[in-house]
């Protein structure tokens, strides 16, 4: 059921992320981790390139511009394809050390950015949703994680979608036949 | 994209999930633990009971079926309601530690029992579904694994969908408005 946002609440989730995915993939069998869901969608490795993105120009970046600017200036617009060129030659284990590198120095970084609850209420200007507050960049940065964790083992559930035979009934994640 | 069954594959993400869910539950705020997504509906608490109730009644039993019954007698059904009685006063962290040690120990078992993939091919009968073989089976283990960590990091998410405020437009997991 839908809460209110609360730092003391978000930072543990936020914490956990990088060694969930850790976890997850981490020496898996290649195909699980180049999998996508066909032309134009993300494999595993193109996330953790995603959220590697996130952590250098979204999160803190757009919570300092908040903290700067308020709804003076919008928010640079994020680069939904950055990854593919920033994470070329490189290996899940060395994306997977990296976003947790950077993980852990935007969360210290939060820690000396927000240090009260009335903050939360600080308003930017995003360049296509408009008015938006701290506290609402600050949730949707815990929802984004989840959602890609989502997206993730869907994306490896579906390799089996036909494996599964007549379960696929039982299993929406697949996607109905 | 769609893949064969194999168990070179499936063992090594059988083998994760435990500690997947142990780094993304263990620890956190109760309010993550006990949300559900409204009346009727699983927290990520129920979700560990439920997976537990698999290792005991599914997985390996319904295999060791296969390989004794074949297709003469159908499978007992699956009681998706046996861990609200099973789980009541036990913490999450007891929760994960069964259902590690449960898997730890299903996995060997499978081991023993699977000794050739010619044995994917067994038949044996759902009571609802009919014909089923070894290999959906053991393909539906992995994507039920996969599709409830989906459901504990949606019903988590779906917590912050009015905090998001208008990102949720971004952020399917959290469903339309």
């Amino acid at each position: 059921m839908s809460a209110a946002f609360s730092l003391e609440e978000a930072v543990p989730v936020l914490a956990r992320t990088p060694l969930v995915l850790r976890t997850l993939l981490d020496g898996l069998p290649d195909p699980w981790i180049s999998a996508t869901e066909g032309e134009g969608t993300w494999s595993p490795f193109d996330v953790i390139g995603h959220l590697i993105h996130g952590e250098r120009t979204d999160w803190i970046p757009r919570a300092e511009h908040i903290l700067r600017e308020g709804e003076s200036v919008p928010f640079a617009p994020f680069d939904r394809f950055a990854m593919f060129e920033a994470s070329r030659g490189r290996t899940l284990a060395e994306l997977l050390d990296t976003f947790a590198e950077l993980r852990a120095a935007n969360l210290r970084r939060l820690g000396t950015l927000v240090t009260s609850s009335t903050d939360l209420g600080r308003r930017g200007r995003h360049p296509e949703l408009g008015r938006v507050t701290l506290g609402q960049h600050l949730s949707t940065w815990v929802a984004h994680d989840l959602s890609h964790i989502s997206q993730i083992v869907r994306v490896m559930a579906r390799r089996y979608t036909a494996a599964v035979g007549p379960w696929r009934e039982y299993l929406p994640l697949l996607g109905r036949a």
